[in-house]
């Protein structure tokens, strides 16, 4: 199979060898070890000297862990979407009783900085920004450096949340020197490992943060979490299958490097995206905000996405994403992490044929 | 390495190797066929017609799921607790705003019925009361059919939310014939497969209590779960490896027959007991409420648990459980799912050698 939804994504060899290893206590030095050297790991791609930790969870756990250790019920938060997940950010807030204030732009277009600093002066003041680094569901990176700025220039007070899930580990963010306070990722996606992990960066003005927060939490304490990781340990049993992969891909992403693996994600993009080009196929991002981990293209008039869809999977053994609107007829082609340019052929070849 | 601690379980070989297998889609139809057959497995273990739902999280984050998903801010609960984890459970519902009366007993002892009902009566009306079917800090089993009756019996509209985290695959508990509203188990522990999934049944009583629930949730939302479910889905990526390991680790059970198992673990925690006995080793649980999953014992005066423990571990290779009680040297030793006499044999050679 050629898996090419944004995540799981698929294992390397050495990682899949990996994560079918027998058990080990939780709270022994085995595993103290291997999660010290993981979280050291986080921080060089998280590009942080803050605390980075692992949770078991998917990634919208860990966005759930970002909301409700930062903020407490009533705290007005502005929620910068671009799609589906920036949506689900939001929605996160409103349910553990934040103040939201949506602040919505086209699918398929980044968010703009001069609007963001326009709501954050007229409509502020916000105890904290949510932002999506990477929107998995529109094929779109937002300009973080430059949203990250504007924030910080019109409401320096205020936190920055960022969903990096599905960006970090193949797109830069430089979280501390951006000002990012929290930063979310999960195991199954750039990373190379399967699911089951969320990883969150969380730095002192997080910190500052939580000391105030009073939005109730128990499992996604991050509190809990960073006393149990000052002694090698999570306070409860972690995922021990992914984290074992998680292991393994880093040592291969750190050996790789940071600005070669977000290279190479580069020149993968850009190949899935002049394929897709050259098959007459329209992307559905903004031009300059492709996302170089996950392409969404839009299907000619009158095709069926699902059909396609179908066929790829049946006839070709290739697994796309689904759109996420149920009015555009879009695939979305996942490219992160441990994929090469004949897995992109493969998809397109197969896509000239069905079309 | 012999694994002895109360979880992580040691994996069969065949679900060590279908842990290690590619990833797939979670949206795809080959997760859908999995998803089903886990459930319908997990149904007879967990001996109800109702629904089950699989989370990723710990066991902790399956306890925080039935309770948020049942309660509201402000609403009544007694906690009754024989140890560690019903502390636990009773923290969860405190830091979601529930008003907990505790009711605790003695460690090493079980809860006491007759103590339960009169705590409803006269500390009553409870929206809740949380139980624990098996306290993995003490090893001792609560007489769970006997105090579900007390409970029906002296506040009928009282919800039952059970932690069955360590007990559930070994110990029968009859959720749906005794009236246990709410169970909740973990994939690491009688189960034989790694940690990274909670399971939770919820009766038609949780379901309408669901409805009035007003503790914030999100990402362990069940009427989420539930709707998903009933697509072959999960709201957000799950730990696909701990659940390739719980299918095949279900099949293996599902073959053996529930009867049989139960059988089996009682078998094994005669066994420990016995060679502890031979010992001269104390047993930290009351008589008659022996866990059949883990069993604690006492050291001799003078003698230093985490000594004994350390030796266990790098001369004969063996792990077993620091006691949670540090005024008491106990070591705990896991005997739940892959596990054979042969194992137990090993650590009472290597206890009597070292003391």
């Amino acid at each position: 199979m050629n898996l090419r939804i944004p995540g799981p994504t698929p294992l390397p060899p050495e990682v899949m060898a990996a994560v079918g290893q027998q058990m080990i206590n939780h709270r022994g030095p085995e595993f103290e070890a291997m999660l010290r050297e993981v979280t050291e790991h986080l921080k060089t791609f998280f590009e942080t000297q803050h605390d980075v930790l692992i949770l078991t969870s998917s990634g919208t756990g860990g966005m759930e862990a970002a909301i409700v250790n930062t903020l407490s019920p009533g705290d007005r938060v502005l929620a910068v979407s671009i799609g589906a997940f920036g949506d689900r950010f939001a929605e996160i807030a409103s349910a553990y009783g934040a103040e939201v204030t949506p602040l919505r732009f086209k699918l398929g277009h980044p968010a703009d900085a001069e609007a963001v600093s326009k709501a954050l002066r007229e409509k502020g003041p916000f105890a904290a920004v949510l932002l999506t680094q990477n929107e998995t569901s529109s094929g779109v990176t937002n300009p973080m450096e430059r949203l990250c700025a504007a924030i910080h220039k019109a409401s320096p007070e205020t936190l920055i949340l960022v969903d990096g899930i599905s960006g970090l580990g193949a797109i830069r963010l430089r979280s501390d020197a951006w000002g990012c306070d929290v930063v979310v990722s999960a195991s199954q996606k750039a990373w190379m490992a399967p699911p089951g992990l969320a990883m969150i960066s969380f730095g002192p003005r997080a910190w500052a943060a939580y000391e105030k927060a009073r939005m109730p939490r128990y499992y996604f304490d991050l509190g809990l979490a960073r006393k149990y990781a000052q002694r090698g340990q999570t306070p409860t049993t972690p995922a021990l299958p992914a984290l074992y992969g998680l292991h393994v891909s880093l040592r291969q992403m750190a050996a790789e490097g940071l600005e070669a693996i977000v290279a190479r994600h580069q020149r993968i993009g850009e190949y899935c995206r002049k394929k897709a080009r050259a098959l007459g196929l329209n992307l559905f991002a903004q031009e300059g905000y492709y996302s170089n981990t996950v392409t969404a293209i839009t299907l000619p008039k009158g095709v069926d996405a699902n059909r396609v869809m179908e066929t790829l999977r049946t006839r070709y053994g290739i697994i796309v994403g689904a759109g996420k609107d149920p009015e555009v007829d879009m695939l979305r082609i996942g490219h992160m992490g441990y994929v090469s340019e004949a897995d992109i052929d493969a998809v397109f070849d197969a896509l000239g044929e069905i079309l």
